[in-house]
């Protein structure tokens, strides 16, 4: 005898944002520009981790950052005080950014507050070398939106749980690299670290797993090591 | 000069709800149900509180808990150990319940596996005093869509950070209680509980706030009474 019933609620369809992704994908390639796709729940660090990243990398590349949040600007603030590009996206409301709503903010993260880009139209940035998108924390919706990013990246924190993958499966299927942020706190919370490599290996037996702690700077490097071979990987490509 | 720029990226229009779940209010205040919509990010803590919530209330009423989930039951197995009749929604990726989804879930606790009501067609449950939907781990989408509950309810844990109010506004304005959880662990996180509760005010000055450890049990009489006293004002009411 089962202990509970289990119903299938049906989903409704999303629109398709394959072609448009694919095309941003493309145009960015021939413009040299990487694009990260950041993605995690709310408050699992992707604030901190970012200012990091731009920290290690800022003399190597030419960084933009583009945050988007429902209604503050809260984390703009922030990384505007690292010295990279920013651009606050409000997404009104949405949930998730897919390929358009992307496009629109490359596009404003390349005109600046140039009159002459501003009378040309708006055009994708080229003097930039990584894009970096802090999509809304969320670990459903922004899954199910190819961004038209090179690359995705998705933190998962400690306190949050092992059984994240199992959770939102499409999430950790679609990354390309998990951050396990936050193993400062590992004593203090019930999070078995292997077993959620492995919960990760099921859903995704390619994804990159680097623990860190993005406050205390702990396994950064290996982080931001990895992107600073996939940009090159992507630009040699 | 400002540091940045914000672009309002356009959203698109959800389809309306609120009739289905004025009916489904009405409809659940005859039968005497009442329904808790419990939400919060993934990894808040909220079926630890429900397992505590159960423990504390179950001698006094009768309680069903649906477990909305993408795909996985981890949640549903563990609050049917409590003795609370438990039923798992599977949501197929969708990011939220709405009034005709959590109507399903209640017709689904409802029925059991008597062969009776199948044959009678699917009817909202007669035999339950509280029903609590654990909506999916989110704290954008659930937001957005009137379940039919008699009251919303959000937890927010520490380790998220107390800035949480300013980035997810209609999470907070459309909640009746926000149990802050996880306060174990204050002394290693930068969360200022007299912040978070001054936030909170600035959404919705009308919503209950009560800190909770929801593993220790700490604060957890203060939300459980106030809990009861819903559910008799809903049956007097």
């Amino acid at each position: 005898m089962k202990e509970f019933r289990i119903l299938e609620i049906k989903q409704s369809v999303f629109a398709d944002n394959d072609r448009q992704a694919g095309e941003l994908r493309r145009e960015l390639r021939e413009r040299g520009v990487f694009l990260l796709n950041l993605m995690s729940s709310p408050g699992a660090g992707k604030t901190t981790t970012l200012m990091r990243t731009i920290e290690a990398l800022k003399a190597t590349l030419r960084i933009g950052v583009m945050e988007a949040d429902i209604d503050s600007d809260v984390d703009a603030r922030t990384i505007a005080g690292s010295g990279a590009r920013v651009i606050q996206l409000h997404t009104g409301g949405m949930c998730h950014l897919d390929a358009a709503m992307t496009r629109q903010g490359l596009e404003g993260l390349g005109a600046g507050d140039k009159e002459s880009s501003r009378k040309a139209g708006p055009s994708l940035p080229q003097d930039i070398d990584l894009a970096i998108l802090e999509n809304v924390g969320n670990l459903v919706c922004p899954a199910e939106f190819d961004t038209g990013a090179s690359k995705n990246a998705m933190i998962l924190s400690v306190p949050e749980g092992d059984d994240k993958p199992l959770k939102y499966p499409l999430m950790f299927s679609v990354c390309d690299v998990v951050l396990i942020n936050k193993i400062d706190v590992l004593p203090y919370f019930d999070f078995d670290l292997e077993k959620c490599r492995e919960y990760i290996r099921m859903r995704n037996p390619g994804a990159r797993v680097i623990p860190v702690c993005a406050r205390t700077g702990e396994g950064m490097k290996e982080w931001t090591d990895w992107l600073l071979e996939q940009v090159k990987d992507w630009r040699e490509g």
